[in-house]
């Protein structure tokens, strides 16, 4: 690190504050802090902020409350942790470097297309932490509605995998799956890794933990095994298995996608690039090989229509081969949550009652995950056209499926039997009819309320699917939480949003 | 208000926390807190707080440390003033309706025009505060880069007009102008509007304070008069007077624009459509029939080049006319600042001299007003063409434009004498040669540092110009700040940018 003249003057002790400010840096320093006025640092400034070698961007809120001095900096939860920041901790504040990649950002607002350099910049900046909310909100507005062409869109993914870890697994195929999300309970993975490991087809799966959620893949994993390994572990476990099913989070496969999340979620802007950049980025740098793509399609999934189904999956198809990575997309059912549980817990039950043959495993979830299996086993080679699924069927069968699934669990450190919820509520059909519509995100949300996924047995278990014909009464689901006080809060939701399991009177 | 089953259950009492978000409404609860459970809350949720009628839409901070309670809400600064809350005052906390106009921005990022409606709907929404700042990123971004036609920004500026209060001063001309910015110490106002008004036009000049810059027009005439005067003072002012020089912040002329632009100065985009709509919403608002647009162009100034300045002119003629409004442009010098002064009251001591007819005016800023006001009497038909300078220069030269002014101050609450600072320090050439550039930007943040505008007195006394040859060790500008600290903070800054008055050695 260079010198500078003021070092020894731009210093504070830090304050852990406790603020979450979901994602982005904020510093908080008092109205009267005298490198406020020596630095002209105003509310909304962009401040660099150093501690033992971490060095962060940060903005600058300004405090005249009483609860910092102005001898304090107080750190918002994520300038915290990227600062491994410690109480009473010495920083050092300055004005950042003039972020000059933010010319790109401008030139794209005006149209201009961007040159595969000026999405490095960009990528740069970007996973380094140094843009600001607003900034990101920019590039990611400026990105959207089609801006990016397909060379933009491929230049851009390889800017995001540029600046992350990339894993290596040696000559051969590496398979890899990928939901494009927005359908509770769709817990394949678990299922279909097993199998095509079982297979000799190797299959290092990383997934994601929930962000809008009940429940990701690695928060129902966890039910059943350890999920946070370090890259050397997983290399391990694949070569052991075959296969791992682990939260790729502790990779950093893709640091700026990380960031660029934190305003995507709330502006909701539907980017294909964005999405197709985020998906791929990750997938080259997890060292896959093939893809195949889950996307289902549903009024309340994230893909509503076959044209936007059609366009997103050529897309994927065309970046993937840019980047060498073949990609396939399968168009699956969207219209309602697959198997019974919602929430970590609940859909590991499902996936333990498929993978252990269980007269009552839920057939939709084995059936979905069966279809995807034989897909990755003819795309991989390991089943000629035509015999994936029978090849999936029999391995799934005859036990070999869940045999694997107990080694790859015990080499991530054991197996476990999920736990299940203390307090539990089952809904009653408000009328009597049939289950004429399920909605994927207002039953997320009641989940959610519940509890999951911190609660990772919190969520709900469904008693009635798409097209059931119930009687007034009749429980629709049961509602399962840690504490009475959120199966309270669930349960008012619940009942104030009867089209979550819409039940249609017949005519009388 | 509509009534809510759950309002008693969602109060809590609020904490005034004192953190300046820069204008953006943050409520800050404990993650503990029911309500934040009860609703599904999370970090970056937008909320609707209420109280006494006040209703606001806030972003969510979830804190974990102890300065906050679970029973407790709090606010950052631009939320407590929205909602004119007091300590401990009981607010109810809501999920906000869904925000519909989101669909036209989403419309606007995919390409699409706008109607005039979208944009009452979303100009609306941003000025209820109903918008994130995120929500503004992405609107302002889609607008930037020439997104909007001219039929778009005509549309934005009708709807920026419809959403604020607005004047009206009967029949007639009412004469009005605007300087496009970023040139320190261009007070031309104060010396044209009583020269225009001594010619029998009316001006009512509403003016702002300083939002980057270390003076606004309003800071500088404060330091001479009262300027915080309400709609109906500044009616009975111009009645008498024929003019005013007031603060624009009580009449709320474009309060969309208000909270547009806390989202444009960071973004920094340079958005021509929305430079328009904010300029000419005001002047709409205002009840101008005429208004002169003081365009400085210059390479440190807001508009850099003549192509940029020749396709603005064009647009707020445009617009205005549709909006009925006679728009006149005048490009003028934009390299230097003007004057002497830069900072409150340096500026009014310049502003003067000009007025008093003092051998020490300065003769640039005596030149500018006048040139600009004889346009002004021209085109409000006070002058005939070619006519104008002659007569602003002889209402100047025979102290009718200092009556004028002292009348109009008098109106106001009472000419006062500026105060000057007690801390000074000159700035020495660093070697001898010629003053080749004065950069406009650099100059503003050392007269910031110095305490501009907070600290009326504060700022810069320039003794060169551009071109001026200058001997090694000649004081270049003085430093005036009202604390030794900030004389010091100024100090080292200006002396660590030589560059801010750029003195050349000649060659030997």
């Amino acid at each position: 690190m260079t010198s500078h003249p003021s070092d020894s003057a731009n210093r504070l002790r830090v304050r852990h504050l406790g603020i979450d400010t979901y994602q982005e840096p904020v510093v908080y320093m008092h109205r009267d802090c005298p490198i406020c006025h020596s630095e002209g640092f105003e509310a909304q400034s962009r401040v660099e902020v150093a501690l033992n070698g971490h060095t962060i961007v940060a903005t600058l809120n300004v405090v005249s409350g009483g609860f910092l001095s102005a001898e304090e900096a107080g750190l918002s939860e994520a300038a915290w942790r990227l600062l491994h920041a410690g109480e009473g901790d010495l920083v050092t504040l300055r004005h950042p470097a003039p972020l000059e990649s933010l010319g790109h950002v401008r030139a794209k607002v005006y149209g201009r297309r961007l040159a595969p350099a000026a999405f490095d910049a960009v990528i740069a900046d970007v996973a380094a932490g140094r843009y600001s909310d607003l900034q990101l909100a920019a590039f990611v507005t400026a990105c959207a509605g089609d801006h990016l062409d397909l060379e933009e869109t491929i230049a851009l993914t390889r800017s995001m995998v540029g600046v992350g870890e990339r894993m290596h697994w040696g000559p051969g195929i590496v398979m890899d799956k990928h939901c494009v999300g927005g359908l509770p309970g769709n817990r394949t993975t678990m299922v279909i890794v097993p199998i095509v490991a079982s297979c000799g087809l190797r299959m290092p799966k990383t997934s994601s933990r929930a962000i809008t959620s009940p429940a990701g893949t690695a928060d129902t994993m966890e039910t059943l095994a350890p999920v946070d390994l370090d890259v050397a572990r997983i290399r391990r476990v694949v070569e052991r298995t075959g296969g791992c099913i682990v939260w790729g989070g502790a990779v950093r496969l893709s640091p700026a996608d990380d960031v660029l999340i934190r305003v995507e979620r709330p502006l909701d802007l539907d980017s294909q690039s964005q999405l197709v950049a985020s998906v791929l980025s990750k997938k080259v740098a997890a060292g896959s090989t093939h893809v195949l793509i889950d996307m289902p399609v549903g009024l309340t999934a994230k893909v509503r229509g076959a044209h936007a189904a059609f366009q997103l999956a050529r897309l994927l198809e065309q970046v993937g081969n840019a980047l060498d990575l073949q990609v396939r997309v399968v168009q699956t059912q969207g219209l309602a949550p697959v198997g019974r549980g919602i929430g970590p817990a609940l859909e590991a039950r499902d996936v333990l009652s498929v993978l252990r043959r269980e007269e009552s495993a839920p057939a939709d979830l084995a059936q979905r995950a069966l279809a995807l299996a034989g897909e990755i086993l003819e795309f991989g080679g390991a089943a000629k056209p035509g015999n994936g699924l029978a090849l999936a069927t029999s391995v799934l069968e005859d036990g070999r499926a869940w045999a694997k699934f107990q080694e790859i669990c015990a080499a991530q450190g054991g197996f476990r039997e999920p736990e299940f919820a203390a307090y539990r509520q089952p809904v009653a059909a408000p009328r009597s009819g049939t289950v004429i519509a399920m909605d994927n995100r207002r039953l997320a949300r009641i989940a959610k309320l519940a509890g999951a996924p911190k609660a990772a047995c919190a969520g709900i278990d469904l008693h009635v699917q798409l097209g059931a014909v119930v009687e007034h009464g009749q429980p629709l689901f049961t509602l399962h939480a840690a504490a009475p006080g959120q199966l309270a809060y669930a349960l008012e939701y619940a009942t104030s949003q009867p089209e979550a399991v819409h039940v249609m009177q017949e005519a009388t």
